[in-house]
Protein backbone atom coordinates (compact mmCIF):
# COMPACT_ATOMS: atom_id res chain seq x y z
CA UNK A 1 0.00 0.00 0.00
CA UNK A 2 1.78 3.63 -0.55
CA UNK A 3 0.96 5.51 2.43
CA UNK A 4 3.33 8.51 1.16
CA UNK A 5 3.24 10.44 -2.02
CA UNK A 6 6.14 8.62 -4.24
CA UNK A 7 8.64 11.74 -4.35
CA UNK A 8 8.66 11.76 -0.49
CA UNK A 9 8.79 7.68 -0.15
CA UNK A 10 11.88 7.95 -2.79
CA UNK A 11 13.52 10.35 -0.35
CA UNK A 12 12.82 9.25 2.93
CA UNK A 13 14.68 5.74 0.84
CA UNK A 14 17.12 7.19 -0.52
CA UNK A 15 18.16 8.96 3.26
CA UNK A 16 17.80 5.86 4.86
CA UNK A 17 20.55 4.31 3.11
CA UNK A 18 22.45 6.86 5.03
CA UNK A 19 24.84 5.48 7.41
CA UNK A 20 23.15 6.04 11.11
CA UNK A 21 19.66 7.60 9.98
CA UNK A 22 17.11 5.31 10.57
CA UNK A 23 13.45 5.09 9.21
CA UNK A 24 12.12 8.09 11.90
CA UNK A 25 15.50 10.05 10.86
CA UNK A 26 15.08 9.82 7.90
CA UNK A 27 11.48 11.23 7.49
CA UNK A 28 12.30 14.05 9.78
CA UNK A 29 14.94 14.50 7.43
CA UNK A 30 13.33 14.19 4.24
CA UNK A 31 10.13 16.67 6.02
CA UNK A 32 12.72 19.29 6.74
CA UNK A 33 14.27 19.25 3.83
CA UNK A 34 10.98 19.73 2.07
CA UNK A 35 10.63 22.66 4.31
CA UNK A 36 13.77 24.70 4.37
CA UNK A 37 13.38 27.23 1.79
CA UNK A 38 13.84 25.22 -2.05
CA UNK A 39 17.69 27.09 -2.36
CA UNK A 40 19.16 25.06 0.74
CA UNK A 41 18.27 22.28 -0.14
CA UNK A 42 18.96 22.49 -3.69
CA UNK A 43 22.45 23.16 -2.28
CA UNK A 44 22.56 19.92 -0.46
CA UNK A 45 21.72 18.19 -3.69
CA UNK A 46 24.57 20.54 -5.69
CA UNK A 47 27.30 20.12 -3.10
CA UNK A 48 26.65 16.04 -3.25
CA UNK A 49 26.94 15.75 -6.76
CA UNK A 50 29.87 18.49 -6.77
CA UNK A 51 31.60 16.57 -4.68
CA UNK A 52 31.27 13.31 -6.24
CA UNK A 53 32.58 15.20 -9.80
CA UNK A 54 35.01 17.30 -8.52
CA UNK A 55 36.90 14.93 -5.77
CA UNK A 56 40.18 12.99 -6.68
CA UNK A 57 43.10 11.50 -4.63
CA UNK A 58 46.06 13.50 -3.94
CA UNK A 59 48.92 12.54 -5.89
CA UNK A 60 51.31 12.68 -3.11
CA UNK A 61 49.77 11.61 0.19
CA UNK A 62 46.02 9.98 -1.05
CA UNK A 63 43.77 12.27 0.60
CA UNK A 64 40.96 13.71 -0.97
CA UNK A 65 41.35 16.74 -2.64
CA UNK A 66 40.13 19.35 -5.56
CA UNK A 67 43.36 19.74 -6.91
CA UNK A 68 45.83 17.47 -7.92
CA UNK A 69 47.37 18.23 -4.46
CA UNK A 70 45.33 17.75 -1.09
CA UNK A 71 44.97 21.77 1.08
CA UNK A 72 47.45 19.40 3.34
CA UNK A 73 50.05 18.90 0.84
CA UNK A 74 50.04 22.30 -0.45
CA UNK A 75 50.15 24.10 2.84
CA UNK A 76 54.15 25.05 2.84
CA UNK A 77 54.16 25.48 6.64
CA UNK A 78 53.44 22.01 7.20
CA UNK A 79 56.56 20.41 8.27
CA UNK A 80 57.77 18.17 5.90
CA UNK A 81 60.10 16.21 7.59
CA UNK A 82 57.15 14.08 9.10
CA UNK A 83 54.36 11.85 7.73
CA UNK A 84 51.98 10.51 9.77
CA UNK A 85 50.71 6.78 7.76
CA UNK A 86 46.60 6.09 8.15
CA UNK A 87 44.48 3.90 7.15
CA UNK A 88 41.80 5.99 5.43
CA UNK A 89 40.46 9.41 5.11
CA UNK A 90 38.62 9.45 7.91
CA UNK A 91 40.93 8.53 10.64
CA UNK A 92 43.35 11.55 8.75
CA UNK A 93 40.39 13.88 9.47
CA UNK A 94 40.08 13.22 13.37
CA UNK A 95 44.02 13.42 13.52
CA UNK A 96 44.24 16.31 12.31
CA UNK A 97 40.83 17.87 13.87
CA UNK A 98 42.40 17.13 16.93
CA UNK A 99 44.78 19.99 16.04
CA UNK A 100 48.17 20.05 17.51
CA UNK A 101 49.96 18.11 14.68
CA UNK A 102 51.67 20.35 12.09
CA UNK A 103 53.16 17.61 9.92
CA UNK A 104 52.25 15.89 6.97
CA UNK A 105 50.09 12.23 6.40
CA UNK A 106 49.99 9.00 3.94
CA UNK A 107 46.44 7.71 3.34
CA UNK A 108 47.00 3.74 3.04
CA UNK A 109 43.31 3.15 1.68
CA UNK A 110 42.86 0.31 3.66
CA UNK A 111 44.75 -1.84 6.35
CA UNK A 112 46.53 -5.64 5.66
CA UNK A 113 44.18 -8.04 6.28
CA UNK A 114 44.83 -11.50 4.48
CA UNK A 115 41.12 -12.59 5.63
CA UNK A 116 39.77 -10.13 3.33
CA UNK A 117 42.17 -10.66 0.64
CA UNK A 118 43.71 -7.19 0.92
CA UNK A 119 47.93 -7.53 0.79
CA UNK A 120 50.14 -4.97 0.93
CA UNK A 121 50.13 -4.30 -2.66
CA UNK A 122 46.70 -3.14 -2.75
CA UNK A 123 47.72 -0.13 -0.40
CA UNK A 124 49.72 2.65 -1.12
CA UNK A 125 52.82 1.59 0.24
CA UNK A 126 55.24 1.56 -2.55
CA UNK A 127 53.99 5.28 -2.75
CA UNK A 128 55.07 5.80 0.56
CA UNK A 129 58.59 4.03 0.20
CA UNK A 130 58.92 6.44 -2.55
CA UNK A 131 58.29 9.70 -0.76
CA UNK A 132 60.45 8.47 1.65
CA UNK A 133 63.22 7.96 -0.80
CA UNK A 134 62.37 11.34 -2.53
CA UNK A 135 62.15 13.88 0.37
CA UNK A 136 63.35 15.31 3.35
CA UNK A 137 61.03 12.46 5.52
CA UNK A 138 62.90 12.11 8.76
CA UNK A 139 59.99 10.74 10.77
CA UNK A 140 57.74 8.52 9.95
CA UNK A 141 54.81 7.97 12.51
CA UNK A 142 52.33 5.21 11.92
CA UNK A 143 48.52 5.99 13.35
CA UNK A 144 47.26 3.27 12.24
CA UNK A 145 43.95 1.86 14.13
CA UNK A 146 45.40 -0.87 17.61
CA UNK A 147 43.34 -3.57 15.57
CA UNK A 148 44.72 -6.62 14.68
CA UNK A 149 45.03 -5.30 11.22
CA UNK A 150 46.02 -2.06 12.38
CA UNK A 151 49.05 -3.67 14.00
CA UNK A 152 49.77 -6.07 11.93
CA UNK A 153 50.23 -2.87 9.02
CA UNK A 154 51.97 -1.10 11.41
CA UNK A 155 54.64 -3.87 11.86
CA UNK A 156 54.94 -4.16 8.27
CA UNK A 157 55.85 -0.69 7.45
CA UNK A 158 58.49 -0.31 10.42
CA UNK A 159 59.90 -3.51 9.14
CA UNK A 160 60.15 -1.82 5.71
CA UNK A 161 61.31 2.11 7.30
CA UNK A 162 63.71 0.91 9.63
CA UNK A 163 66.16 -0.04 7.03
CA UNK A 164 66.18 3.13 5.66
CA UNK A 165 67.53 5.03 8.43
CA UNK A 166 64.26 6.87 9.39
CA UNK A 167 62.44 7.28 12.57
CA UNK A 168 59.48 5.47 13.12
CA UNK A 169 57.26 5.43 15.68
CA UNK A 170 53.54 4.08 16.99
CA UNK A 171 50.91 6.44 18.28
CA UNK A 172 50.67 5.74 21.91
CA UNK A 173 48.43 3.23 23.51
CA UNK A 174 46.99 3.64 27.14
CA UNK A 175 43.82 4.59 28.97
CA UNK A 176 42.16 7.17 27.29
CA UNK A 177 42.00 10.96 29.25
CA UNK A 178 39.31 11.25 31.98
CA UNK A 179 39.12 7.05 31.80
CA UNK A 180 38.80 4.79 34.52
CA UNK A 181 41.52 1.75 34.97
CA UNK A 182 38.50 0.13 36.63
CA UNK A 183 36.55 0.19 33.81
CA UNK A 184 39.31 -0.96 31.38
CA UNK A 185 39.88 -4.11 29.66
CA UNK A 186 43.12 -6.06 30.34
CA UNK A 187 44.91 -5.62 27.14
CA UNK A 188 45.02 -1.94 27.21
CA UNK A 189 45.91 -1.85 30.98
CA UNK A 190 48.86 -3.84 29.72
CA UNK A 191 49.61 -1.46 26.98
CA UNK A 192 49.49 1.39 29.30
CA UNK A 193 51.88 0.02 31.50
CA UNK A 194 54.61 -1.25 28.88
CA UNK A 195 54.49 2.15 27.44
CA UNK A 196 54.49 4.21 30.51
CA UNK A 197 56.82 7.50 30.11
CA UNK A 198 59.41 8.89 32.82
CA UNK A 199 57.77 11.86 34.52
CA UNK B 1 43.06 28.10 7.47
CA UNK B 2 41.60 25.47 4.47
CA UNK B 3 42.17 21.88 6.02
CA UNK B 4 39.70 20.28 3.57
CA UNK B 5 39.27 19.80 -0.03
CA UNK B 6 36.45 22.64 -0.87
CA UNK B 7 33.59 20.57 -2.25
CA UNK B 8 34.25 18.21 0.59
CA UNK B 9 33.93 20.79 2.78
CA UNK B 10 30.93 22.49 0.80
CA UNK B 11 29.03 19.28 1.57
CA UNK B 12 29.96 18.90 5.49
CA UNK B 13 28.69 22.40 5.74
CA UNK B 14 25.46 21.30 3.88
CA UNK B 15 24.84 18.20 5.84
CA UNK B 16 25.69 20.32 9.14
CA UNK B 17 22.12 21.79 8.39
CA UNK B 18 20.31 19.04 8.63
CA UNK B 19 18.39 18.83 12.34
CA UNK B 20 20.13 16.40 14.28
CA UNK B 21 23.03 16.20 12.09
CA UNK B 22 26.51 17.36 14.12
CA UNK B 23 30.07 17.89 12.99
CA UNK B 24 31.29 14.52 13.39
CA UNK B 25 28.07 13.55 11.70
CA UNK B 26 28.41 15.45 8.82
CA UNK B 27 31.70 14.57 7.88
CA UNK B 28 30.76 10.61 8.39
CA UNK B 29 27.89 11.07 5.98
CA UNK B 30 29.72 13.28 3.31
CA UNK B 31 32.73 10.59 3.52
CA UNK B 32 29.81 8.07 3.14
CA UNK B 33 28.64 9.73 0.03
CA UNK B 34 32.43 9.49 -1.46
CA UNK B 35 32.44 6.08 -1.08
CA UNK B 36 29.23 4.78 -2.29
CA UNK B 37 29.02 4.07 -6.08
CA UNK B 38 28.53 7.71 -7.83
CA UNK B 39 24.75 6.06 -8.90
CA UNK B 40 24.02 6.13 -5.23
CA UNK B 41 25.02 9.42 -3.99
CA UNK B 42 23.07 10.84 -7.74
CA UNK B 43 19.93 9.23 -6.65
CA UNK B 44 20.01 11.16 -3.41
CA UNK B 45 20.72 14.05 -5.07
CA UNK B 46 18.10 14.22 -7.45
CA UNK B 47 15.08 12.93 -4.66
CA UNK B 48 16.05 15.95 -2.96
CA UNK B 49 15.39 18.07 -6.28
CA UNK B 50 12.27 15.54 -7.39
CA UNK B 51 11.04 16.10 -3.84
CA UNK B 52 11.60 19.44 -4.33
CA UNK B 53 9.87 20.21 -7.11
CA UNK B 54 7.67 17.36 -7.70
CA UNK B 55 5.14 17.96 -4.15
CA UNK B 56 2.64 19.92 -2.98
CA UNK B 57 -0.31 19.99 -1.06
CA UNK B 58 -3.28 17.81 -1.09
CA UNK B 59 -6.57 20.19 -1.98
CA UNK B 60 -8.29 17.96 0.35
CA UNK B 61 -6.65 17.46 3.28
CA UNK B 62 -2.80 19.69 2.75
CA UNK B 63 -1.08 16.29 3.31
CA UNK B 64 1.84 16.13 0.85
CA UNK B 65 1.10 14.89 -2.27
CA UNK B 66 2.40 14.41 -5.69
CA UNK B 67 -0.91 14.60 -7.67
CA UNK B 68 -3.59 17.00 -6.56
CA UNK B 69 -4.51 14.48 -4.12
CA UNK B 70 -2.62 12.58 -1.65
CA UNK B 71 -2.08 8.41 -1.70
CA UNK B 72 -4.89 8.66 1.67
CA UNK B 73 -7.22 10.84 -0.02
CA UNK B 74 -7.27 8.84 -2.96
CA UNK B 75 -7.49 5.44 -1.80
CA UNK B 76 -11.47 4.90 -1.58
CA UNK B 77 -10.70 1.96 1.09
CA UNK B 78 -10.03 4.56 3.31
CA UNK B 79 -13.59 5.10 5.81
CA UNK B 80 -14.42 9.26 4.59
CA UNK B 81 -16.60 9.34 7.64
CA UNK B 82 -13.80 9.70 9.88
CA UNK B 83 -11.69 12.46 9.79
CA UNK B 84 -8.41 13.20 11.98
CA UNK B 85 -7.19 17.00 12.71
CA UNK B 86 -3.96 16.84 12.86
CA UNK B 87 -0.75 20.19 13.44
CA UNK B 88 1.15 18.92 10.71
CA UNK B 89 1.87 16.25 8.12
CA UNK B 90 4.38 14.77 10.78
CA UNK B 91 2.04 13.77 12.93
CA UNK B 92 0.09 12.47 10.79
CA UNK B 93 2.98 10.07 9.65
CA UNK B 94 3.07 9.10 13.23
CA UNK B 95 -0.57 8.37 13.25
CA UNK B 96 -0.84 6.55 10.44
CA UNK B 97 2.41 4.48 11.07
CA UNK B 98 1.07 2.86 14.22
CA UNK B 99 -1.27 1.19 11.80
CA UNK B 100 -4.68 1.02 12.85
CA UNK B 101 -6.56 4.09 11.32
CA UNK B 102 -8.03 3.63 8.18
CA UNK B 103 -9.92 7.08 8.30
CA UNK B 104 -9.05 10.13 6.45
CA UNK B 105 -6.78 13.13 7.83
CA UNK B 106 -6.51 17.08 8.00
CA UNK B 107 -3.33 18.72 8.68
CA UNK B 108 -3.99 22.61 9.89
CA UNK B 109 -0.24 23.40 8.77
CA UNK B 110 -0.05 24.66 12.22
CA UNK B 111 -2.08 25.55 15.75
CA UNK B 112 -3.55 28.18 17.06
CA UNK B 113 -0.76 30.87 18.74
CA UNK B 114 -1.34 33.72 19.79
CA UNK B 115 2.03 34.30 20.98
CA UNK B 116 3.64 33.58 17.94
CA UNK B 117 0.80 35.64 16.10
CA UNK B 118 -1.06 32.63 14.55
CA UNK B 119 -4.92 32.93 14.79
CA UNK B 120 -6.94 30.22 13.63
CA UNK B 121 -7.37 32.61 9.69
CA UNK B 122 -3.74 30.93 9.38
CA UNK B 123 -4.51 27.40 9.80
CA UNK B 124 -6.60 25.22 7.31
CA UNK B 125 -9.79 25.31 9.60
CA UNK B 126 -11.66 27.42 6.33
CA UNK B 127 -11.04 24.26 4.30
CA UNK B 128 -11.72 21.83 7.39
CA UNK B 129 -15.38 23.36 7.90
CA UNK B 130 -15.77 23.35 3.95
CA UNK B 131 -15.19 19.50 3.65
CA UNK B 132 -17.77 18.89 7.10
CA UNK B 133 -20.42 20.27 5.17
CA UNK B 134 -19.83 18.83 1.53
CA UNK B 135 -19.16 15.42 2.81
CA UNK B 136 -20.10 12.38 4.32
CA UNK B 137 -18.12 13.17 7.73
CA UNK B 138 -19.79 11.74 10.74
CA UNK B 139 -16.48 11.86 13.04
CA UNK B 140 -13.82 14.01 13.78
CA UNK B 141 -10.84 13.23 16.10
CA UNK B 142 -9.18 15.75 17.66
CA UNK B 143 -5.08 14.87 17.14
CA UNK B 144 -3.50 17.57 18.40
CA UNK B 145 -0.76 17.33 20.60
CA UNK B 146 -1.48 17.73 23.83
CA UNK B 147 0.45 21.29 24.59
CA UNK B 148 -0.92 24.53 25.82
CA UNK B 149 -1.45 24.94 22.11
CA UNK B 150 -2.88 22.18 20.38
CA UNK B 151 -5.45 21.83 23.33
CA UNK B 152 -6.46 25.60 22.71
CA UNK B 153 -6.97 24.55 18.86
CA UNK B 154 -8.71 21.34 19.85
CA UNK B 155 -11.07 23.49 22.02
CA UNK B 156 -11.54 26.02 19.68
CA UNK B 157 -12.35 23.15 16.40
CA UNK B 158 -14.79 21.66 18.94
CA UNK B 159 -16.89 24.76 19.90
CA UNK B 160 -17.06 25.00 16.14
CA UNK B 161 -17.95 21.25 15.15
CA UNK B 162 -19.96 20.41 17.74
CA UNK B 163 -22.98 22.78 16.22
CA UNK B 164 -22.66 20.73 13.15
CA UNK B 165 -24.16 17.82 14.98
CA UNK B 166 -20.93 15.49 14.27
CA UNK B 167 -19.15 13.49 17.13
CA UNK B 168 -15.79 14.71 17.65
CA UNK B 169 -13.03 13.69 20.23
CA UNK B 170 -10.25 14.26 21.39
CA UNK B 171 -7.23 11.41 21.50
CA UNK B 172 -6.91 9.82 24.82
CA UNK B 173 -4.16 11.42 27.66
CA UNK B 174 -3.08 8.88 30.26
CA UNK B 175 0.05 6.93 30.87
CA UNK B 176 2.05 5.43 27.57
CA UNK B 177 2.16 2.24 27.53
CA UNK B 178 4.90 0.71 29.65
CA UNK B 179 5.01 3.13 31.41
CA UNK B 180 5.43 3.87 35.41
CA UNK B 181 3.06 5.73 37.49
CA UNK B 182 6.14 6.61 39.65
CA UNK B 183 7.92 8.36 36.82
CA UNK B 184 4.49 10.22 35.53
CA UNK B 185 4.08 13.82 35.95
CA UNK B 186 0.95 14.95 38.42
CA UNK B 187 -0.75 16.33 34.83
CA UNK B 188 -0.45 13.23 33.23
CA UNK B 189 -1.45 11.17 36.13
CA UNK B 190 -4.63 13.45 36.42
CA UNK B 191 -6.06 13.06 32.97
CA UNK B 192 -5.37 8.93 32.97
CA UNK B 193 -7.61 9.36 36.38
CA UNK B 194 -10.15 11.55 34.29
CA UNK B 195 -10.02 9.53 31.15
CA UNK B 196 -10.61 6.23 33.06
CA UNK B 197 -12.44 3.94 31.12
CA UNK B 198 -15.03 0.92 32.63
CA UNK B 199 -13.51 -2.65 32.00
Amino acid sequence: MQRYARPLQRLIDALECLPGIGPKSAQRLALHLLRIPAEQAGDLAQAILDARSGMRQCEVCFNLAESPRCPICDDRSRNQEIITVVADVRDLMALDNAGDYRGTYHVLDGLISPMDGIGPEQLHIRELLKRLEDSTVKEVILATNPTVEGDATALYLARLIKPLGLRVSRIALGLPVGGDLDYADQMTIMRALEGRTPM
